[in-house]
């Protein structure tokens, strides 16, 4: 039976003590769910894990829950009524990267527990932070408003993609056939973790774009080095090689630094910090803790040894063109000897604002052609997304900082994060919605080994019932919004 | 009993006909070699193999056959006394490359036979033709003389290296143990199976010599970049990038066609064709068969589309910097984000006359410091060797010519090839002995997948049979020599 909640004030403090005495069963829901593979990258488990996520919100009580197909992976959809005033997007992943890195100390598919100073208990899995962990917490919480006989305090629009490592390809088509459904609704919520491994948190209000494409040689496209195998590399001495030849034309794409990028017009169109950014950084600069973020990537200097706002800066500002692979020719132990017949490069070009998905892939073509490198093939792997960004004077984003300073933190508040993700599907036509994330909660390695979510309290970050009580207040203070 | 053959007269056709009689044991035989794996690169097999060619020997009659340790693979060493006039030391390799290759159509450890047109039955399998469908048919070749009731022509001091693909780097802790054995030979002898994919036949008088590493940067080494592991992509905007930088220090190396090497020094000593080589190579220009040579690598195209002359005076005379294999990142499919922490690239350089091995490596560090290189580190993987030629003179190369010539082929005579093979320990200081190589046959893909050796007769090449008895009079030939 669904009531109306209309006007009710939500009991907190008996959702939160039912939320304490259930950690066990909480826990074990998030490691139900990232032991379902679903790497998107590799067709892996996606479409079981849809069905798993469906499941979940039938549970909830929606009312329609299904699986929406689009030329990829389905989107998952859910509507709860709440019969409340407002209606919230819940945006939710249920893909994951690949577990193919080396280094997992775990095995990264079973839900393990580790203990990790010094956060206490994690759970250490792919998909702990990005981002199972808080779908299934974020679960949780709602299922725990009801069990104690309170109602959800808005309509909950659930939206759950399977291809956001892929780039959200098929989701605009999802966004599509949906968009009268959706433009009920007030706003879209994320649910994440956003303190940092010291407890402090974190609002980020926008995201960067990203293209993501391979650049590719080989002799049969070229007509010069070996067309179809690898050959013996002695045989460098009269054919020409592949490899040599694109890391010549990679070469030309960036200073010997690799970081200031030679592309004709690469950063036309980005623009400089706003007046309300700027506001934002000068606050930014006072509590940004950059041994902590170091510490955490095991980095230890930023680019041109620069720090604190012109470190910050550049991870906003600067639109950048990253190698995420390369390989070619033999690269197992030892020296087997041949003149590779294929090089391929996984790129990707992150895009802050204004810069247009749609000019990065002929700008990179244009700059292979003007070097004379014609015979180098961009492999376009996702039609990219652009950047997003909400306005901290958006209620939904002040009904998150609310929620922060009513748990004792006052956020640090970031205009964007150098990540990606496909908020701008949301935030732009047609729909218009402001995009907010947010969660008390901390984890970390998303898209390497040993990926974590911190689930026992009295570390230096809220475990997992912090995050749950947190998704709570979040959803009672975007009840309110105007 | 072993009997003295001095002066006796080898009755060739008595062995040619048991040869016939016994194509399928002695095929068995050469299946039963390559099953076994012996895969130095990866420690798979390579001492198990080593004691199978040690029973071979031992089934031969060798009075003497042992496994000789040394710091890596033991070399096998048997003596074979046929109280004969020469002494020919039989240089045999038992290692193999890796099989990890795309593109294999059979199992490449099964020993399976496939027609391949125009050749008619091949063995297919690692090994095959490099080399141990040669060692093992050489072998046949013996027996076959014993079975028959005659005598071996020559004693024989058999030398099976089992690190022949990890640069011989071993072999010279052999060979000064056994220098004292060694000088008593005439002459070296490494059987090969030298007809092209139509049947010319090519004798090939030297070698390139080999340096082979891996340039290797991470960001620990570097103190930029992530340091441990691979990092979340959007972080390249304030991270450096490991791979970048490789790719910017690689393309120092070569001009943008990727041929011309821009390393100071690094033709340096490579010396033009001397007078006999030009003689030789004027005769060659007359038989060389292009369009064969490329399409069996399936190259369209040679450096500076060059032909005839120019392009083999490219492959004989051009010392090389080839990329074997590059790495780093993610490199599966679909797209995942990363900044890699580390990349690697496979490199070898081949040494002409008269190059110094031991000036390869600082003429690479200097290059890389003299760039602003320094962080990149050289990770030697072998010794290297240099490179080796025989006179067209020796008495041991005029009786392979003969022999090819009593078989009714007029071979090309190759002043070297561009492939390396550790036979400069040979020929030079201390044991200074002439090196030949020869056997009518064929295989090719050495290094690649499909690897295989023709063993059936009537196609355009010789197959097991004539390639054993060109093996007989091979021997016979070396035993006249004076």
């Amino acid at each position: 039976m669904i009531l109306s909640c209309g006007g009710r004030v939500l009991q907190r403090e008996k959702v939160f003590e039912y939320i304490d005495r259930h950690y066990n069963e909480h826990l074990s829901k998030l490691q139900e769910l990232v032991k379902q593979p679903s790497i998107s990258a590799e067709n892996r488990g996606v479409r079981e894990c849809a069905g798993l996520v469906k499941s979940y919100l039938k549970d909830l009580g929606c009312k329609d829950s299904r699986l929406v197909e689009t030329s990829g992976f389905p989107v998952v959809y859910g509507y709860y009524d709440a019969g409340a005033d407002k209606t919230i997007i819940v945006y939710f992943m249920y893909d994951t990267q690949p577990v193919d890195d080396p280094g997992w100390t775990v095995p990264p598919l079973e839900g393990r527990v580790a203990n990790l100073p010094p956060f206490g208990d994690c759970l250490v899995a792919r998909g702990a932070i990005n981002t199972k962990g808080e779908l299934r917490a974020f679960l949780n919480s709602c299922e725990s408003i009801k069990a104690v006989g309170e109602e959800i305090p808005v309509n909950l629009m659930f939206v759950a993609e399977g291809e956001e490592e892929l780039g959200s390809r098929h989701l605009p088509e999802f966004i599509e056939e949906y968009t009268g459904e959706l433009k009920k609704a007030d706003a879209v919520f994320f649910p994440s973790a956003d303190q940092d491994q010291k407890g402090k948190v974190g609002i980020a209000l926008g995201v960067k774009g990203i293209v993501y494409f391979e650049l590719e040689l080989d002799g049969k496209n070229w007509g010069r080095g070996p067309t179809e195998f690898d050959i013996h590399g002695s045989n460098k001495a009269w054919v020409d090689s592949p490899a040599w030849r694109m890391i010549q034309a990679l070469s030309t794409m960036t200073l010997k630094d690799g970081n200031k990028v030679l592309i004709d017009g690469f950063y036309e169109n980005a623009l400089p910090p706003s007046q309300e950014d700027l506001e934002l950084l000068e606050k930014l600069e006072k509590t940004f803790d950059e041994g902590a973020v170091k510490d955490m990537m095991k980095v230890e200097r930023f680019i041109e040894d620069t720090h604190g706002r012109k470190a910050f800066l550049k991870y906003f500002y600067s639109p950048t063109l990253n190698i995420n692979g390369i390989w070619g020719g033999y690269i197992g132990p030892g020296t087997k000897t041949v003149l590779p017949y294929k090089i391929t490069a996984k790129v990707d070009v992150r895009l802050v604002p204004n810069m247009k998905v749609e000019e990065v892939l002929p700008k990179i073509r244009r700059h292979l052609d003007k070097h004379g490198f014609q015979e180098i093939k961009i492999v376009e792997l996702e039609e990219g997304y652009g950047w997003a960004k909400t306005s901290v004077k958006e209620p939904a984003a002040q009904a998150i900082i609310k929620t922060y300073r009513e748990f004792g933190f006052e956020p640090e508040i970031l205009p964007h994060v150098a990540g990606s993700a496909p908020f701008c599907m949301f935030n732009r036509e047609p729909l218009n919605l402001p995009f907010v994330m947010g969660g008390l909660g901390h984890g970390g390695r998303a898209h390497a080994p040993n990926e974590y979510i911190v689930v026992q309290e009295g570390g230096s970050t809220g475990g997992l019932c912090t995050l749950e009580k947190s998704y709570v207040a979040i959803l009672d203070n975007l009840s309110k919004i105007s």
